[in-house]
Protein backbone atom coordinates (compact mmCIF):
# COMPACT_ATOMS: atom_id res chain seq x y z
CA UNK A 1 0.00 0.00 0.00
CA UNK A 2 1.20 3.27 -0.92
CA UNK A 3 2.76 5.52 1.95
CA UNK A 4 0.64 8.24 0.91
CA UNK A 5 -2.63 6.53 1.22
CA UNK A 6 -3.82 5.87 4.47
CA UNK A 7 -5.38 3.18 6.06
CA UNK A 8 -9.25 3.39 6.28
CA UNK A 9 -9.09 3.60 9.51
CA UNK A 10 -6.63 6.64 9.32
CA UNK A 11 -8.09 8.06 6.55
CA UNK A 12 -11.24 8.60 8.44
CA UNK A 13 -9.40 10.21 11.20
CA UNK A 14 -7.30 12.30 8.61
CA UNK A 15 -10.39 13.19 6.90
CA UNK A 16 -12.18 14.34 10.27
CA UNK A 17 -9.24 16.17 11.11
CA UNK A 18 -9.38 18.44 7.74
CA UNK A 19 -13.01 18.52 8.43
CA UNK A 20 -13.12 20.29 12.29
CA UNK A 21 -16.51 21.49 12.63
CA UNK A 22 -18.28 22.04 9.98
CA UNK A 23 -21.82 23.07 10.37
CA UNK A 24 -24.96 20.81 8.79
CA UNK A 25 -28.32 21.92 7.72
CA UNK A 26 -30.79 18.94 7.71
CA UNK A 27 -34.73 19.48 6.89
CA UNK A 28 -36.34 16.72 8.12
CA UNK A 29 -40.16 15.45 7.69
CA UNK A 30 -41.86 13.29 10.89
CA UNK A 31 -45.07 11.73 11.85
CA UNK A 32 -45.82 13.27 15.39
CA UNK A 33 -47.95 10.98 17.13
CA UNK A 34 -45.89 8.74 19.08
CA UNK A 35 -43.05 11.38 20.10
CA UNK A 36 -43.13 13.87 23.20
CA UNK A 37 -42.52 16.58 20.42
CA UNK A 38 -39.25 18.27 19.13
CA UNK A 39 -37.23 18.82 22.74
CA UNK A 40 -35.69 16.37 24.36
CA UNK A 41 -37.52 15.31 27.60
CA UNK A 42 -36.46 13.87 30.74
CA UNK A 43 -38.98 11.22 29.49
CA UNK A 44 -40.33 9.82 26.11
CA UNK A 45 -38.86 9.81 22.64
CA UNK A 46 -37.83 13.23 20.92
CA UNK A 47 -37.05 14.28 17.56
CA UNK A 48 -34.02 16.58 18.43
CA UNK A 49 -33.27 12.87 20.77
CA UNK A 50 -33.58 10.60 18.19
CA UNK A 51 -31.22 12.83 15.62
CA UNK A 52 -28.52 13.08 18.33
CA UNK A 53 -28.10 9.61 18.62
CA UNK A 54 -28.41 8.89 15.06
CA UNK A 55 -25.55 11.49 14.68
CA UNK A 56 -23.60 10.11 17.33
CA UNK A 57 -21.19 7.50 15.05
CA UNK A 58 -20.21 10.46 12.70
CA UNK A 59 -19.33 12.19 15.29
CA UNK A 60 -17.48 9.53 17.38
CA UNK A 61 -19.14 11.31 20.59
CA UNK A 62 -22.54 13.62 21.30
CA UNK A 63 -23.49 16.21 20.00
CA UNK A 64 -26.07 18.61 19.89
CA UNK A 65 -28.53 19.39 17.24
CA UNK A 66 -30.56 22.48 16.77
CA UNK A 67 -34.09 22.81 16.20
CA UNK A 68 -35.95 25.66 13.91
CA UNK A 69 -39.50 25.33 15.80
CA UNK A 70 -39.43 23.53 19.09
CA UNK A 71 -42.74 21.57 17.89
CA UNK A 72 -44.69 19.95 20.98
CA UNK A 73 -45.91 16.28 21.68
CA UNK A 74 -48.02 14.88 18.52
CA UNK A 75 -47.24 18.06 16.42
CA UNK A 76 -45.82 16.77 12.25
CA UNK A 77 -43.27 18.10 10.27
CA UNK A 78 -43.01 18.25 6.69
CA UNK A 79 -39.78 20.58 6.57
CA UNK A 80 -38.16 20.95 10.06
CA UNK A 81 -34.53 22.13 9.79
CA UNK A 82 -32.26 21.11 12.05
CA UNK A 83 -28.40 22.51 12.64
CA UNK A 84 -25.81 20.48 13.95
CA UNK A 85 -21.95 21.35 14.29
CA UNK A 86 -19.77 17.72 13.35
CA UNK A 87 -16.56 17.01 12.66
CA UNK A 88 -18.20 13.89 10.51
CA UNK A 89 -16.15 13.89 7.30
CA UNK A 90 -18.67 11.81 4.77
CA UNK A 91 -20.08 13.49 1.92
CA UNK A 92 -23.56 14.70 2.54
CA UNK A 93 -25.67 11.96 0.66
CA UNK A 94 -23.65 9.28 2.40
CA UNK A 95 -25.10 10.88 5.65
CA UNK A 96 -28.85 11.27 4.84
CA UNK A 97 -28.55 7.61 3.52
CA UNK A 98 -27.38 6.31 7.03
CA UNK A 99 -29.46 8.95 8.87
CA UNK A 100 -32.24 7.73 7.57
CA UNK A 101 -31.03 3.79 8.12
CA UNK A 102 -31.28 3.59 11.38
CA UNK A 103 -33.91 6.43 12.54
CA UNK A 104 -37.53 4.96 12.74
CA UNK A 105 -39.76 5.05 9.44
CA UNK A 106 -41.97 8.21 11.02
CA UNK A 107 -38.76 10.56 11.22
CA UNK A 108 -36.94 11.02 7.50
CA UNK A 109 -34.42 12.96 6.33
CA UNK A 110 -35.11 14.55 3.29
CA UNK A 111 -32.00 16.60 2.66
CA UNK A 112 -28.55 17.47 4.14
CA UNK A 113 -26.35 20.42 3.22
CA UNK A 114 -23.59 21.87 4.13
CA UNK A 115 -24.42 25.25 5.65
CA UNK A 116 -21.88 28.44 6.67
CA UNK A 117 -20.26 27.95 9.42
CA UNK A 118 -21.96 29.40 12.57
CA UNK A 119 -25.31 28.70 10.89
CA UNK A 120 -28.03 28.06 14.11
CA UNK A 121 -31.63 26.53 12.46
CA UNK A 122 -33.41 28.54 15.33
CA UNK A 123 -32.23 32.00 15.51
CA UNK A 124 -31.19 32.57 11.66
CA UNK A 125 -34.72 31.85 10.25
CA UNK A 126 -36.32 34.48 9.23
CA UNK A 127 -39.79 32.96 8.60
CA UNK A 128 -41.91 29.84 9.36
CA UNK A 129 -45.13 28.51 7.75
CA UNK A 130 -47.08 26.09 9.47
CA UNK A 131 -50.65 24.32 8.54
CA UNK A 132 -53.36 23.75 10.92
CA UNK A 133 -55.55 21.13 9.20
CA UNK A 134 -59.03 20.63 10.11
CA UNK A 135 -62.12 18.12 8.54
CA UNK A 136 -65.07 19.77 8.85
CA UNK A 137 -67.19 16.82 8.22
CA UNK A 138 -69.38 13.69 10.53
CA UNK A 139 -66.30 11.63 10.47
CA UNK A 140 -62.67 11.08 9.18
CA UNK A 141 -60.97 8.47 7.32
CA UNK A 142 -59.39 6.18 8.61
CA UNK A 143 -56.12 7.20 6.77
CA UNK A 144 -56.24 11.27 8.07
CA UNK A 145 -57.44 11.13 11.87
CA UNK A 146 -54.02 11.32 13.20
CA UNK A 147 -53.56 14.91 10.90
CA UNK A 148 -56.61 16.59 10.98
CA UNK A 149 -58.75 18.10 13.77
CA UNK A 150 -62.00 16.52 13.40
CA UNK A 151 -64.94 19.01 13.35
CA UNK A 152 -68.50 18.08 13.09
CA UNK A 153 -70.48 21.00 13.70
CA UNK A 154 -70.79 23.31 10.46
CA UNK A 155 -68.43 26.17 10.08
CA UNK A 156 -68.34 29.36 8.14
CA UNK A 157 -65.72 29.85 6.57
CA UNK A 158 -65.99 33.06 5.45
CA UNK A 159 -66.20 34.05 8.52
CA UNK A 160 -62.66 32.51 9.69
CA UNK A 161 -61.45 34.17 6.52
CA UNK A 162 -62.66 37.51 8.38
CA UNK A 163 -61.66 36.85 11.60
CA UNK A 164 -58.01 35.56 10.78
CA UNK A 165 -57.60 38.54 8.44
CA UNK A 166 -57.94 40.45 12.26
CA UNK A 167 -53.64 38.64 13.25
CA UNK A 168 -51.92 40.29 10.05
CA UNK A 169 -49.33 42.24 10.77
CA UNK A 170 -47.21 42.99 14.08
CA UNK A 171 -48.78 42.27 17.29
CA UNK A 172 -48.46 41.70 20.79
CA UNK A 173 -49.68 37.69 20.86
CA UNK A 174 -50.40 37.34 24.59
CA UNK A 175 -53.84 36.08 24.52
CA UNK A 176 -52.73 33.46 22.02
CA UNK A 177 -49.89 32.02 23.78
CA UNK A 178 -49.68 29.35 26.05
CA UNK A 179 -50.34 30.00 29.92
CA UNK A 180 -47.20 29.77 31.28
CA UNK A 181 -45.40 29.88 28.48
CA UNK A 182 -41.87 31.94 27.76
CA UNK A 183 -41.48 34.98 29.78
CA UNK A 184 -39.88 37.13 27.01
CA UNK A 185 -41.48 39.98 24.61
CA UNK A 186 -44.71 38.21 22.73
CA UNK A 187 -44.32 40.85 20.15
CA UNK A 188 -44.28 38.59 16.48
CA UNK A 189 -45.39 39.29 13.08
CA UNK A 190 -47.38 37.35 11.13
CA UNK A 191 -46.83 37.81 7.14
CA UNK A 192 -49.66 35.82 6.00
CA UNK A 193 -52.82 33.91 7.38
CA UNK A 194 -54.99 31.74 5.34
CA UNK A 195 -58.41 30.01 5.69
CA UNK A 196 -58.08 27.72 2.54
CA UNK A 197 -59.12 24.33 1.12
CA UNK A 198 -62.65 22.95 0.14
CA UNK A 199 -65.16 21.37 2.37
CA UNK A 200 -64.61 19.44 3.90
CA UNK A 201 -61.09 20.21 4.76
CA UNK A 202 -59.84 23.12 6.04
CA UNK A 203 -56.53 24.44 6.30
CA UNK A 204 -55.54 27.55 8.34
CA UNK A 205 -52.01 28.48 6.82
CA UNK A 206 -50.04 30.79 8.58
CA UNK A 207 -46.27 32.96 7.61
CA UNK A 208 -44.55 34.78 10.54
CA UNK A 209 -41.02 35.46 12.09
CA UNK A 210 -41.46 33.69 15.05
CA UNK A 211 -44.38 31.82 17.08
CA UNK A 212 -45.10 32.00 20.71
CA UNK A 213 -45.93 28.14 22.32
CA UNK A 214 -49.16 27.14 21.45
CA UNK A 215 -50.17 30.31 19.02
CA UNK A 216 -50.85 28.76 16.31
CA UNK A 217 -52.99 26.02 17.27
CA UNK A 218 -54.69 28.96 19.79
CA UNK A 219 -55.21 30.51 17.09
CA UNK A 220 -56.66 27.71 14.57
CA UNK A 221 -59.33 26.77 17.82
CA UNK A 222 -60.06 30.71 18.44
CA UNK A 223 -60.79 30.65 14.59
CA UNK A 224 -62.75 27.23 14.74
CA UNK A 225 -65.22 28.75 17.48
CA UNK A 226 -65.98 31.76 14.91
CA UNK A 227 -66.31 29.51 12.49
CA UNK A 228 -69.01 27.56 14.87
CA UNK A 229 -70.91 30.55 15.35
CA UNK A 230 -69.39 30.87 19.35
CA UNK A 231 -68.14 34.38 18.48
CA UNK A 232 -68.55 37.00 15.41
CA UNK A 233 -65.15 37.35 13.46
CA UNK A 234 -65.00 41.12 14.47
CA UNK A 235 -63.93 39.27 18.15
CA UNK A 236 -60.56 38.45 17.18
CA UNK A 237 -58.93 41.48 16.71
CA UNK A 238 -61.07 42.22 20.45
CA UNK A 239 -59.43 39.27 21.82
CA UNK A 240 -55.89 40.49 20.19
CA UNK A 241 -55.96 43.78 21.76
CA UNK A 242 -57.01 42.20 25.25
CA UNK A 243 -53.62 40.43 25.36
CA UNK A 244 -55.39 38.26 27.96
CA UNK A 245 -55.06 34.41 27.22
CA UNK A 246 -58.57 33.64 28.95
CA UNK A 247 -60.28 35.24 26.17
CA UNK A 248 -59.01 33.43 23.33
CA UNK A 249 -60.39 30.01 22.38
CA UNK A 250 -59.01 26.06 23.04
CA UNK A 251 -56.06 25.00 21.14
CA UNK A 252 -56.75 23.40 19.07
CA UNK A 253 -55.46 19.57 19.16
CA UNK A 254 -51.62 18.79 18.36
CA UNK A 255 -52.51 16.23 15.85
CA UNK A 256 -53.56 18.71 13.19
CA UNK A 257 -50.62 21.06 12.90
CA UNK A 258 -47.66 20.72 10.43
CA UNK A 259 -44.29 22.78 10.43
CA UNK A 260 -44.45 23.55 6.97
CA UNK A 261 -40.83 25.01 6.22
CA UNK A 262 -38.66 27.66 7.47
CA UNK A 263 -37.26 30.33 5.56
CA UNK A 264 -33.75 31.45 5.83
CA UNK B 1 -98.97 10.79 26.59
CA UNK B 2 -101.38 9.33 23.95
CA UNK B 3 -101.86 5.49 23.89
CA UNK B 4 -101.20 5.04 20.59
CA UNK B 5 -97.95 6.91 21.07
CA UNK B 6 -95.71 3.85 22.69
CA UNK B 7 -93.10 4.79 25.46
CA UNK B 8 -89.39 4.98 24.08
CA UNK B 9 -88.60 1.60 25.56
CA UNK B 10 -91.76 -0.13 23.97
CA UNK B 11 -91.43 2.03 20.83
CA UNK B 12 -88.22 0.42 19.82
CA UNK B 13 -89.54 -3.19 20.60
CA UNK B 14 -92.69 -2.24 18.19
CA UNK B 15 -89.82 -1.29 15.89
CA UNK B 16 -87.56 -4.27 15.93
CA UNK B 17 -90.35 -6.58 15.63
CA UNK B 18 -91.50 -4.81 12.83
CA UNK B 19 -87.97 -5.31 10.73
CA UNK B 20 -87.05 -8.35 11.85
CA UNK B 21 -83.77 -9.66 9.78
CA UNK B 22 -83.52 -7.25 7.64
CA UNK B 23 -80.13 -6.72 5.35
CA UNK B 24 -77.81 -4.67 6.12
CA UNK B 25 -74.93 -3.53 3.22
CA UNK B 26 -72.00 -1.60 5.30
CA UNK B 27 -68.59 0.00 3.12
CA UNK B 28 -66.15 0.13 5.52
CA UNK B 29 -62.76 1.89 5.37
CA UNK B 30 -59.57 0.72 7.60
CA UNK B 31 -55.73 1.48 8.15
CA UNK B 32 -54.85 -2.34 8.40
CA UNK B 33 -51.61 -1.68 10.61
CA UNK B 34 -52.82 -2.20 14.04
CA UNK B 35 -55.37 -5.42 13.42
CA UNK B 36 -54.48 -9.24 12.56
CA UNK B 37 -56.72 -9.05 9.38
CA UNK B 38 -60.54 -8.63 8.77
CA UNK B 39 -61.11 -11.95 9.78
CA UNK B 40 -61.99 -12.83 13.57
CA UNK B 41 -58.78 -14.89 15.13
CA UNK B 42 -57.53 -16.70 18.28
CA UNK B 43 -55.83 -13.83 19.14
CA UNK B 44 -55.53 -9.80 18.59
CA UNK B 45 -58.10 -8.02 16.99
CA UNK B 46 -60.00 -8.00 13.59
CA UNK B 47 -61.97 -5.72 11.68
CA UNK B 48 -64.86 -8.10 11.28
CA UNK B 49 -64.45 -8.85 15.52
CA UNK B 50 -64.82 -4.93 16.11
CA UNK B 51 -67.73 -4.79 13.48
CA UNK B 52 -69.80 -7.61 15.62
CA UNK B 53 -69.24 -6.36 18.67
CA UNK B 54 -69.98 -2.58 17.77
CA UNK B 55 -73.63 -4.07 16.25
CA UNK B 56 -74.24 -5.63 19.49
CA UNK B 57 -76.10 -2.76 20.97
CA UNK B 58 -78.29 -2.44 17.95
CA UNK B 59 -78.75 -6.36 17.95
CA UNK B 60 -79.31 -6.63 21.39
CA UNK B 61 -76.97 -9.94 21.34
CA UNK B 62 -74.76 -11.56 19.05
CA UNK B 63 -74.20 -10.79 15.14
CA UNK B 64 -72.30 -12.19 12.35
CA UNK B 65 -70.80 -10.00 9.72
CA UNK B 66 -69.82 -11.42 6.66
CA UNK B 67 -66.74 -9.75 4.46
CA UNK B 68 -66.21 -9.26 1.02
CA UNK B 69 -62.97 -9.97 0.92
CA UNK B 70 -60.79 -11.54 3.83
CA UNK B 71 -58.27 -9.12 3.90
CA UNK B 72 -54.76 -10.40 5.49
CA UNK B 73 -53.23 -8.97 8.77
CA UNK B 74 -52.00 -5.15 8.06
CA UNK B 75 -53.82 -5.18 5.04
CA UNK B 76 -55.64 -1.74 4.61
CA UNK B 77 -59.34 -1.04 2.90
CA UNK B 78 -60.79 2.16 1.09
CA UNK B 79 -63.88 -0.09 0.17
CA UNK B 80 -64.09 -3.24 2.27
CA UNK B 81 -67.65 -4.01 1.85
CA UNK B 82 -69.90 -6.44 4.91
CA UNK B 83 -73.31 -7.44 4.87
CA UNK B 84 -75.75 -8.38 7.98
CA UNK B 85 -78.80 -9.69 9.04
CA UNK B 86 -80.05 -8.19 11.42
CA UNK B 87 -83.00 -6.70 13.75
CA UNK B 88 -82.20 -3.10 14.47
CA UNK B 89 -85.00 -0.75 13.71
CA UNK B 90 -82.77 2.18 13.41
CA UNK B 91 -82.80 4.27 10.10
CA UNK B 92 -79.45 3.97 8.10
CA UNK B 93 -78.01 7.01 9.35
CA UNK B 94 -77.87 6.47 12.71
CA UNK B 95 -76.65 3.25 12.51
CA UNK B 96 -73.62 4.84 10.60
CA UNK B 97 -73.32 7.63 13.47
CA UNK B 98 -73.54 5.09 16.22
CA UNK B 99 -70.93 2.58 14.95
CA UNK B 100 -68.46 5.25 13.83
CA UNK B 101 -69.42 6.74 17.40
CA UNK B 102 -67.62 3.65 19.14
CA UNK B 103 -65.25 2.10 16.64
CA UNK B 104 -61.92 2.79 17.07
CA UNK B 105 -60.97 5.98 14.70
CA UNK B 106 -58.48 3.59 12.11
CA UNK B 107 -61.99 1.90 11.29
CA UNK B 108 -64.66 3.80 9.63
CA UNK B 109 -67.78 3.29 8.28
CA UNK B 110 -68.29 5.04 5.14
CA UNK B 111 -71.90 4.08 3.85
CA UNK B 112 -75.11 2.32 5.62
CA UNK B 113 -77.78 0.75 3.08
CA UNK B 114 -80.42 -1.77 3.34
CA UNK B 115 -80.01 -4.72 1.01
CA UNK B 116 -82.08 -6.76 -1.05
CA UNK B 117 -82.69 -9.76 1.90
CA UNK B 118 -80.61 -12.77 1.75
CA UNK B 119 -77.55 -10.36 0.64
CA UNK B 120 -74.16 -11.64 1.22
CA UNK B 121 -71.03 -9.47 0.81
CA UNK B 122 -68.81 -12.73 -0.31
CA UNK B 123 -71.03 -14.53 -2.43
CA UNK B 124 -72.72 -11.84 -3.84
CA UNK B 125 -69.29 -10.06 -5.20
CA UNK B 126 -68.88 -10.09 -9.07
CA UNK B 127 -65.47 -8.07 -8.81
CA UNK B 128 -63.35 -7.12 -6.33
CA UNK B 129 -60.38 -4.07 -7.31
CA UNK B 130 -57.02 -4.05 -5.17
CA UNK B 131 -54.28 -1.56 -5.46
CA UNK B 132 -50.97 -2.63 -4.46
CA UNK B 133 -48.79 0.66 -3.45
CA UNK B 134 -45.01 0.95 -4.08
CA UNK B 135 -42.55 3.61 -3.36
CA UNK B 136 -39.21 3.58 -6.20
CA UNK B 137 -37.09 6.25 -4.39
CA UNK B 138 -34.06 6.05 -1.90
CA UNK B 139 -36.58 7.08 1.24
CA UNK B 140 -40.12 6.83 1.52
CA UNK B 141 -42.44 9.48 3.35
CA UNK B 142 -42.76 9.79 6.84
CA UNK B 143 -46.74 9.83 6.52
CA UNK B 144 -46.48 7.03 3.79
CA UNK B 145 -44.22 4.09 4.89
CA UNK B 146 -47.27 2.35 6.65
CA UNK B 147 -48.92 2.53 3.19
CA UNK B 148 -46.35 1.98 0.19
CA UNK B 149 -43.85 -1.34 -0.44
CA UNK B 150 -40.24 0.50 -0.11
CA UNK B 151 -38.82 -0.67 -3.16
CA UNK B 152 -35.20 1.47 -2.78
CA UNK B 153 -33.81 -0.41 -6.41
CA UNK B 154 -34.32 1.19 -10.05
CA UNK B 155 -37.46 -0.28 -11.33
CA UNK B 156 -38.24 -0.85 -15.07
CA UNK B 157 -42.00 0.14 -15.29
CA UNK B 158 -42.15 -0.58 -19.13
CA UNK B 159 -40.74 -4.35 -18.39
CA UNK B 160 -43.08 -4.53 -15.35
CA UNK B 161 -46.53 -3.63 -17.36
CA UNK B 162 -45.45 -5.96 -20.13
CA UNK B 163 -45.38 -8.66 -17.40
CA UNK B 164 -48.54 -8.09 -15.97
CA UNK B 165 -50.53 -8.48 -19.32
CA UNK B 166 -49.77 -12.32 -19.05
CA UNK B 167 -52.22 -12.31 -16.40
CA UNK B 168 -55.38 -11.02 -18.12
CA UNK B 169 -57.99 -13.24 -18.61
CA UNK B 170 -58.81 -16.38 -16.48
CA UNK B 171 -56.04 -18.86 -15.62
CA UNK B 172 -55.66 -21.63 -12.74
CA UNK B 173 -53.27 -18.68 -10.40
CA UNK B 174 -51.71 -22.08 -8.72
CA UNK B 175 -48.53 -20.19 -9.13
CA UNK B 176 -49.45 -17.09 -7.33
CA UNK B 177 -51.00 -18.38 -4.25
CA UNK B 178 -50.25 -18.57 -0.49
CA UNK B 179 -48.68 -22.21 0.34
CA UNK B 180 -51.50 -23.88 2.32
CA UNK B 181 -53.90 -21.72 1.43
CA UNK B 182 -57.76 -22.95 -0.09
CA UNK B 183 -57.46 -26.21 -1.62
CA UNK B 184 -60.72 -25.39 -3.96
CA UNK B 185 -60.12 -24.58 -7.92
CA UNK B 186 -57.42 -21.92 -8.36
CA UNK B 187 -59.32 -20.76 -11.19
CA UNK B 188 -59.99 -16.70 -11.86
CA UNK B 189 -60.49 -14.23 -13.65
CA UNK B 190 -58.72 -10.91 -14.07
CA UNK B 191 -60.31 -8.44 -15.88
CA UNK B 192 -58.23 -5.84 -15.90
CA UNK B 193 -54.38 -5.42 -14.44
CA UNK B 194 -52.44 -2.16 -14.63
CA UNK B 195 -49.29 -0.56 -13.54
CA UNK B 196 -49.78 2.90 -13.13
CA UNK B 197 -48.65 5.81 -11.79
CA UNK B 198 -45.75 8.40 -11.80
CA UNK B 199 -42.18 7.78 -9.95
CA UNK B 200 -41.45 6.97 -7.57
CA UNK B 201 -45.14 6.18 -7.04
CA UNK B 202 -46.19 2.91 -8.61
CA UNK B 203 -49.89 1.38 -8.68
CA UNK B 204 -50.36 -1.93 -9.46
CA UNK B 205 -54.11 -2.20 -10.07
CA UNK B 206 -56.36 -5.43 -10.47
CA UNK B 207 -59.54 -6.39 -11.04
CA UNK B 208 -60.85 -9.52 -11.06
CA UNK B 209 -63.75 -12.12 -10.13
CA UNK B 210 -61.68 -13.17 -6.60
CA UNK B 211 -58.77 -13.34 -5.70
CA UNK B 212 -56.71 -16.39 -4.17
CA UNK B 213 -54.87 -16.26 -0.57
CA UNK B 214 -51.91 -13.46 -1.44
CA UNK B 215 -52.34 -13.42 -4.68
CA UNK B 216 -52.25 -9.65 -5.26
CA UNK B 217 -49.23 -9.58 -3.22
CA UNK B 218 -47.40 -12.52 -4.64
CA UNK B 219 -48.42 -10.73 -8.13
CA UNK B 220 -46.87 -7.41 -7.20
CA UNK B 221 -44.18 -9.16 -5.78
CA UNK B 222 -43.19 -10.95 -9.39
CA UNK B 223 -43.80 -7.86 -11.13
CA UNK B 224 -41.09 -5.91 -8.86
CA UNK B 225 -38.74 -8.75 -9.72
CA UNK B 226 -39.18 -8.48 -13.38
CA UNK B 227 -39.08 -4.55 -12.51
CA UNK B 228 -35.68 -5.09 -10.92
CA UNK B 229 -34.44 -7.17 -13.63
CA UNK B 230 -34.40 -10.82 -11.85
CA UNK B 231 -36.46 -12.00 -14.62
CA UNK B 232 -38.11 -10.91 -18.12
CA UNK B 233 -41.28 -9.58 -18.63
CA UNK B 234 -41.98 -13.35 -20.95
CA UNK B 235 -41.35 -15.50 -17.74
CA UNK B 236 -44.30 -14.20 -15.91
CA UNK B 237 -46.46 -16.37 -18.67
CA UNK B 238 -44.30 -19.12 -17.88
CA UNK B 239 -44.88 -18.97 -14.47
CA UNK B 240 -48.44 -18.67 -14.66
CA UNK B 241 -48.46 -21.65 -17.00
CA UNK B 242 -46.25 -23.81 -14.37
CA UNK B 243 -48.68 -23.38 -11.44
CA UNK B 244 -45.67 -24.03 -9.18
CA UNK B 245 -45.80 -21.37 -6.49
CA UNK B 246 -42.20 -21.62 -5.21
CA UNK B 247 -41.37 -19.97 -9.33
CA UNK B 248 -43.15 -17.05 -8.77
CA UNK B 249 -41.83 -14.04 -6.73
CA UNK B 250 -41.83 -13.34 -3.30
CA UNK B 251 -45.22 -12.10 -1.82
CA UNK B 252 -45.02 -8.03 -1.17
CA UNK B 253 -45.56 -7.13 2.23
CA UNK B 254 -49.33 -6.67 3.14
CA UNK B 255 -48.82 -2.85 3.88
CA UNK B 256 -48.40 -2.22 0.12
CA UNK B 257 -52.32 -3.30 -0.39
CA UNK B 258 -55.68 -1.95 -0.69
CA UNK B 259 -58.93 -3.07 -1.01
CA UNK B 260 -60.49 -0.59 -3.28
CA UNK B 261 -63.97 -1.71 -4.48
CA UNK B 262 -66.09 -4.38 -4.64
CA UNK B 263 -68.77 -4.52 -7.50
CA UNK B 264 -72.11 -6.20 -6.86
Amino acid sequence: MSPLRPRRADRQTWIQKLNVLRTLKLTVEYDGTNYVGWQRQAEGVSIQGLLEEALQPFEGGPVTVHGAGRTDAGVHALGQVASVRTNAGHDVETIQRALNAVLPEDVRITGVVDAAPGFHARFDAVAKIYEYRIVNASYVSAFEHRYVWHVPGRLDVEAMKEGAAALRGRHDFSAFQATGGDTGSAERTIFSIEVDGTCPRLVVRVEGDGFLRHMVRTIAGTLVDVGLGRWPASQVAQILAGRDRTKAGRAAPPNGLFLVRVRY
